[in-house]
């Protein structure tokens, strides 16, 4: 249960990190759109393991299929299903240590909830590879909201403790994308590499906090009281794995804010009424005003690491020592980045569709 | 659209700050719990105004109205719907400021999604007395995980900068409910009270953190890979007006931290397999693994503020300056902590009603 | 669980047949309609008891209250709750039959399912009494649907086997409204009063079967594969107490029939494809073509009848006789013709909606 | 958008006639279901062509390839995707008809929605191979409704007006299995047989009646006053494509029954309180009573004929004849029997999961 979301724009979710594939099924894309495997490979990636040792060096060749839902180079209106197919499976490694529950991962929660049938290769369905499905879904969703001029960027802000300088940063997608660590501050970006190689060579790994931005979003979207934008993309957000923490604008920073200092007060700009500042993060009463959705999520460091961890082997039931030997990634914040657009994306079209800003068939 | 939450234990809130009354309809709850009004009263009557002269001075009677659902002293499975009247409406100072955007209020986006029709009077919809419906609906979910032993509370972290010791901090219902701050570090809590004296003869206002922390909850509840509990709890605090954040566990600390600080390593105790920290705030590849839930949320700073404003008169579409003098809390925080704690109350029993923990028909 | 329906136009039900009200609460109404209590009595006095002998004497007032969402003569966008509070309730007869099972009514099925908690009195949550909050959430549907210029009607084709005859029935609005049976085939309408007058002589109840049109309808409304529009309309017309069964266009008919006689041919009329005949109802692979959407239900005999039956007293386990005194229709045909005209009204608004046929503010 | 049902067996569908696969995504199975390929395997092969003249010749191998939610034999509670390749693709026949819409099939409907862009080969989306998915996910829930002593059952009761005799009739799955037109009075057999060679001769097809019966299905499940068993159950049987109508029960029949008639009496019997007749199909205010349940689907003859119809080609917008040629079934209602049933079993086994009747894993 649990693996589908959304309401017009609904994205199901299946597959296994060492299964035959990971997939995605989006039922409610709109007939008419125009898309290639070439749209959704982009997006894909991104999400590659970087070709620097901190990261993993599993092979993921990760090729959309896409099964359904297309004809004659458009979309039709029916499901879209989109597969990658698992190649380069070696489950050798995960059955040595079956049984070990790894801490910071899913494997004690999966045991208890599906009594031990749960496919614990790699993590099964609790592994990032999973999230290749939502970039798939995210890659559809990001050319439909392209239709109506609204961009979902995503970058890295923290790695770590070392923050990019809010007024170094200029944000673009080329920017993004060119920088390893999706950071487009570059001294800051050198500072985390210098202390993920340190972790690395620790055995040990590290957290940090991607931003999300959001551009041209209609105002009026986010249906409260409860169907908030933001509690929509909260939930959204927390389907990615290592995920701890969602705020938006201002965010806990609100808290120790003047109710004079966070209030956003309004002026008029060409017409329209704009807020001056966007402490609000571009939201308020749950609904979009205009001015740009910013998200920050908190991003906790890989569970996996090298050094040896306290564990209990939960076969025999007794106490154990655990060292991770597999394909494990230093810090995953870069590779989360388009994860964290994607289902941004995907939340958004879901409301621009429910809306009708986004039309049923493409003209 | 948007105003129902839950899958087994369905809310749907209806009505406004201003109009006949606040209500909610709770679909799902088991038959055959005996519950009184007072059972309700009790809960609502923790968010009332508090007698101190920071807070609004709104005399709101708020007692609870049972309509349906209740027979004999028991629920009976049918749908069980709540109502407070609104008594003391006085709407003239709303008519006044009409067409004048309040800062960080959502007068806005409502006019644009509703096209001007929306009951602007004290928010309307928008407005914080909705979450007296929560509250009543909190009260009924709080009824339910007692019977499995669940237990769930709320308590005020920090307002303003200034936070509680976690070192002296006992959390218990009655030392939350004893302090009027709901703040169980009574030195923190003197300072709070000075702060928020001083924003009150500023003509400002102050937010802060909420804690809830759900103990006993059950190992296996959740269903990844989007319905996590994180995502649903964090989807059902955000529909509490002036939330800003929402982290679990180690939170956005967790971005700091290497993954061999905040791993949570295991161990056996009492023949049960536990872990030994709760950096994860009790939740694993989004399922409860039996530790205390721990959730915090960032409360903005209350919008409505007594010093001179900018904003836009949106019927003249002109600039204006606002003052806003009606009755308003300088810091919302303590009366949002039993909305926290309904919130969590409401999501956690809806979930134990899924997975049938708490059985249909209470015997 | 179970009381609510629909995806933008949401109805959730509450109240029992002798408790404090009957409600309905509407999510997902656009803000914008003019609206007033008359528009909604005038619905709900159409299946107010017939002042004829063989109908229930319970005097019903059944006075629209209007409880939220509506603000300055139009609908707000906020969730309408409407509310009929029960004032002439007299429970001391069922009390007396208390545990005796009727046959034919929810008795049983309840006492099983709510373990004996549920609201016995008058059926409770199974009155048909429940349909005047559909009727109440049906007439606002009605004023949407309007807008866009469908007309949704229902009348009595058949009451004990006596059936109109298509060529004489011409149906309007008026023609339905005006003759007591809701029947416009007035020779029929005679005979079907006849065999009631006998039945209640008789101390026995008659059915019989409505027959729903929706005239006006946009091609393309319908969700297949599994949100089929005969299959939300059945499920819809499936809450009327007393339906045993739902037909689109030929229904059991086509059954009997050849392709080349099923089949609906195309033509071309003024520019628009259309089909010669209807067989189909309107609808062609669940999603509707334009012509009128054609459905019929089967209501069977009211189960409260005043003969002798035979039954079980599920307090004391024990065979019993039952002689059912209250008030009782015999025939609840024209009175479940509203409720028909009702549910469709509230499953096409529900469409249009979702399709922005109907936009979510009217200007 | 309308691809998936359901609430705790939740099942998605996707795929095209002439696509590269029909399949279906369950969210929701327990784990610890084992299961093989032979397990589905046998329920799709009875869904097969006939091997009879009067049924399509193209060679639909329909082999289920489990691509999810399976791990060394049985299932592990994440989502299960069941997939069939389409083989036998020879697309030539339909474009050669494009534009010209055949009568009584969707695509006039289709063309309206999706704007010319759906897969309009042999109906894409709306063909029957559609229910190729339908009954893998239906053999799932046929295996868990085992578990806990539920049978689903469906049959031929009527061909062309060619009633089965309810006298002789002896329904089991062996005899339903083996007889080619699932009917069990096999006099009533051989006249179907020749009416359908009939048919076929004069290029015409034929519709009919299936009759679905579900025992020892526990009491209690439903959930009125919406969520009815009964608009659940219709909801799911008219996603089978040429249903046109559903009755419960005694059903239309019931419409021209006197209350004393209908009514089913309660009695005692081995200490349990049972109905003597079961003229309501086992259902009573929308919950099981434990009798069994009992369904009849109205199915329209196969629009697909080689007669010469008229209609229009709405590339060129004028008048057309059309003769089809293709391989279509004369009578498709024998292979919509397992679909009857299937989405019955279906639909019981979301009911029974829902009430935890099955629990969330199998030991």
């Amino acid at each position: 249960m649990g693996n589908s979301l959304g309401k017009k724009f609904v994205i199901a979710s299946f597959g296994e990190s060492h299964g035959k594939c990971i997939g995605i099924v989006i039922d409610g894309c709109p007939a008419g759109l125009p898309i290639t495997e070439k749209d959704i490979q982009i997006e894909l990636d991104k999400r590659k393991p970087l070709q620097i040792i901190w990261s993993t060096t599993r092979t993921e060749a990760d090729k959309v299929d896409i099964l359904s839902g297309f004809f004659n180079g458009y979309t039709t209106g029916a499901p879209i299903c989109l597969a990658v197919w698992n190649n380069d499976i070696d489950a050798g490694d995960y059955k040595k240590t079956k049984g070990l529950l790894r801490p910071g991962h899913a494997d004690h929660t999966a045991f208890i909830k599906y009594g031990g049938y749960n496919d614990y290769r790699g993590g099964g369905r609790f592994s990032g590879r999973i999230t290749a499905g939502y970039v798939m879904a995210g890659a559809v969703a990001q050319k439909l909201l392209k239709l109506i001029g609204v961009t979902v960027l995503a970058h890295t802000v923290e790695i770590s403790g070392i923050k990019t300088d809010a007024g170094i940063v200029k944000i673009s997608a080329e920017a993004i994308d060119n920088n390893p660590l999706k950071c487009t501050d570059p001294p800051a970006a050198e500072k985390m590499l210098s202390v993920i190689e340190q972790a690395r060579k620790a055995g040990d790994s590290l957290g940090g906090i991607i931003e999300g931005i959001a551009l041209n979003v209609p105002a009026g979207l986010g249906e409260p009281v409860f169907d908030t934008m933001e509690g929509d993309l909260a939930k959204a957000l927390f389907a990615i794995p290592a995920v701890r923490g969602v705020e938006f604008g201002a965010g806990f920073t609100a808290a120790k804010m003047k109710g004079s200092e966070n209030n956003d007060s309004f002026s008029i700009k060409r017409g329209k009424i704009v807020t001056v500042t966007n402490n609000s993060g571009g939201i308020l009463g749950g609904i979009s005003n205009g001015r740009p959705i910013i998200v920050r999520v908190a991003v906790k460091p890989t569970p996996s690491i090298s050094r040896k961890q306290k564990t209990v082997n939960i076969d025999k039931m007794e106490s154990a020592g655990l060292e991770i030997k597999g394909r494990h990634d230093v810090c995953i914040v870069p590779r989360a980045v388009p994860v964290v657009s994607a289902m941004m994306a995907i939340t958004l079209c879901d409301y621009a569709l429910q809306a009708k800003i986004i039309p049923e068939v493409i003209k």
